[in-house]
């Protein structure tokens, strides 16, 4: 049967359910523990920053299929299914004999796979009768798709957003303000955090550990009308995008198509969790074997360089610990162009899975992945975002391996979302103005010091 | 039958041919015409600028079905087909019973439907072993739509760019110079069009006229081994973009549905001719009977208030003279935001159709453009280009209209484009900083009165 460039799936065929990969999982990921007391959080200790239904999900290890409400898919049949795409044109450029797939979740207004969960996130917190959610967003995608999703939905949201990106990424502040969303530059004067922040650092452009802070203490303050929200890293995030994993598996069925490697750029782990559950969870059930391979860049990197304990998830140490790979909350990644995947820490899930052995990790330098990118574009004609052209970078250098040894292997990767956003990053790299930065281990090990007391 | 979101063609149901309205038109578009004889231009007169092939499908008027090269097809489902949708959530927030579907083009990095008749463009010209092509661009769709489809074939692309465009829109040169062309801010030193104009108006920005000039220049100037292509008002360009309307009505058929309305935005007339093209066939065969409605900005209103004469396409008056609606070359439009859609003149094959009153034509304003624009966003999610959201405001405005009268008219229209590099305009508007530019009769008067010489 011959495969078309595109494949998509009928909206009738579109998942009904989440697949909860922890269901599947021996080792459940560790939970998340009240900083003060390092006691397991429960539902109670969650309800002043999350809502009811998401700590639901949060803290539900044991159910695999949980129903995606109907309203939800009905928003999701605007833009999904996505398309799951035969990479044709770049097979030819690169002379491998690989057969090479992409998930490309960036067809939407986001730009990226975020609107997945944020549409999710948005929904239930509607469902509570809340007046809206606060957020935090650096380089812009999350920010973007929930005030999509507020809009959708008629809720309130309040993005803040980090000062430096607020003023060099002007455009995506005015995407989201275009869905009437607020959208304050943090540290701002409207939260007891943010007043500290600039009387400590006046002048100071902003963390996204201080714009999270903010985020929480705003929806705190809002006498329990507004809850929080967040894009990735939390269990809710990965089975709300397990929706990009169970499209790409009915999709390669249909024709009959199983992949030898699973390959997807990681910073908090959305994307890469959702693209590899449904697979993940064959392997677990010993049904199929599979090379999972997570992308990391080289500047920031928590999987291949970090250390599996518990650590604050902001910087501002205020939010649960997680058990993860993390590079120390402190820890500051350098300018590195992919601002999705600058981040300490890593999906809790994700982990333990690769703390056991089930995933591998490799980093890479930000020049080789706009080099891949580059061609990547000139061959597949869509304009990658440079988070997602990690994925890319691992993917041709796979596929240049089995030119080397002759094997037909197949590859899927996840095309996360678009580059429109980021031309300031291409521009350097044109100009041949980029640079790599990798961390010492000095560096390194000044911020895992300063871990916080393990249980 | 219920009606999907999205109606996606397969890759085998894609049309294999282009059509050609001209071919059941009883009047014929009037030929181009030498501005020096004034005498219809040949095969032989327009081969130093256009490719051989090009020129044949530019003057055959008689062949209905003009096969599409398989390289154009493969190319072609790297993007397409491009979704057909429902706006089942446009249509609940308008409260209206009318039934709104709109063909997307957006949904490639080009973000407009111009790659269509780009690739066209450049299989030709690689076809006839051109090294080459030579073209200007405004806003930059047309440019980097090119740029695209020459890294893809891999011959050269030389983008004269306005070079106010140029200056403030980074992005843009940017995603072209990602696609390995050549980008010149217009007017430049490397023509002698180029020169004189910078003598004479040193520190001009330069406009789309000059632009014009100087890319035909740099391909006369090449020694043959370059040709110049545009990116709309041609018959050719028209033909190319019938792939839009082609698969609008495969994809109606499959449903049954038959649009009573169909609108599109009109700037030289790519993307509303390729839309109406199958339809208008049916209309002139006698087999149908539809509204065509063209939406142009009241600020450049060549159908509503042009005159229907013999006028050159470009400001610096070197092209043919072309039969059509216009406001006159010397004519100025003042500073909107459709960028795509000011341009003094019109497709010749429109404005003879409008000539024949087989097609109706509006113009709005455009602070009522972006409320539509912003309208679609907040419910359909995707953000437009203001070009396209001419077609938006005119289809909200006739879906209002059933809402009073309580008639279910079925209303397409053509979403041409994303607007992710338009968010200076955005943001004008979320500010209340835009304003409205209408002529008065004194400007077109005088734009009129400086019309050629007619046969």
């Amino acid at each position: 049967m011959e495969i078309p460039y595109k494949i998509y799936l009928t909206e009738e065929e579109m998942p009904k359910a989440w697949y909860n990969v922890r269901a599947d999982m021996k080792t459940k990921p560790a939970p998340l523990l009240n900083p003060g007391t390092l006691q397991p959080m429960g539902f109670d200790d969650l309800r002043p920053v999350f809502c009811d239904e998401l700590i639901r999900q949060e803290l539900d290890d044991t159910t695999a299929n949980i129903p995606i409400p109907a309203e939800i898919r009905d928003f999701y049949k605007m833009y999904r299914p996505s398309p799951l795409v035969r990479a044709y044109c770049l097979e030819k450029a690169l002379g491998t004999p690989a057969k090479i797939y992409y998930k490309f979740e960036g067809n939407n207004t986001s730009g990226s796979h975020k609107l997945n969960s944020a549409i999710a996130q948005a929904y239930y917190a509607k469902q509570q009768g809340l007046a809206g959610v606060t957020t935090e967003t650096g380089a812009g995608q999350w920010g973007t798709a929930l005030s999509m999703a507020c809009a959708y939905l008629g809720i309130d949201c309040k993005v803040f957003m980090v000062k430096v990106s607020y003023e060099q990424k002007p455009f995506r502040r005015e995407v989201m303000r275009t869905y009437g969303a607020s959208v304050t530059p943090s540290p701002s004067d409207t939260t007891a955090v943010g007043r500290a922040m600039l009387a400590r650092f006046p002048g100071t452009t902003g963390s996204l550990g201080c714009a999270i802070s903010e985020a929480v203490e705003a929806a705190g303050a809002s006498g329990g009308t507004y809850r929080y929200v967040l894009g990735s890293v939390l269990n809710q995030v990965l089975l709300h995008q397990s929706v990009i994993g169970l499209e790409s598996k009915l999709a390669l069925d249909k024709y009959g198509v199983k992949p030898d490697i699973i390959i997807g750029c990681a910073g908090g782990g959305s994307n890469l969790g959702g693209l590899i559950s449904p697979f993940m969870g064959e392997q677990l059930r010993g049904e199929a074997n599979y090379r999972f391979i997570a992308v990391e860049p080289a500047s920031c990197p928590s999987f291949t360089r970090g250390k599996f304990a518990y650590d604050f998830c902001d910087t501002g140490m205020i939010c649960p610990l997680a058990k993860m790979y993390t590079l120390g909350s402190s820890f500051i990644p350098s300018a590195n162009h992919a601002g999705g995947l600058r981040f300490h820490g890593m999906s809790p899930i994700l982990s333990e899975l690769y703390h056991e052995g089930l995933m591998e990790a490799r980093a890479v330098e930000q020049t080789s992945v706009f080099r891949a990118a580059e061609q990547f574009a000139r061959t597949e004609g869509i304009l990658p975002a440079p988070e997602s052209s990690h994925a890319i970078r691992a993917a041709i250098d796979e596929a240049l391996l089995c030119k080397q040894t002759g094997e037909e292997k197949t590859i899927l990767f996840g095309l996360t979302g678009t580059g429109y956003f980021d031309m300031v990053a291409y521009e350097k790299f044109h100009d041949g103005k980029m640079q790599d930065y990798i961390p010492t281990d000095d560096d390194l090990s000044a911020a895992l010091s300063q871990l916080p007391k393990q249980p």
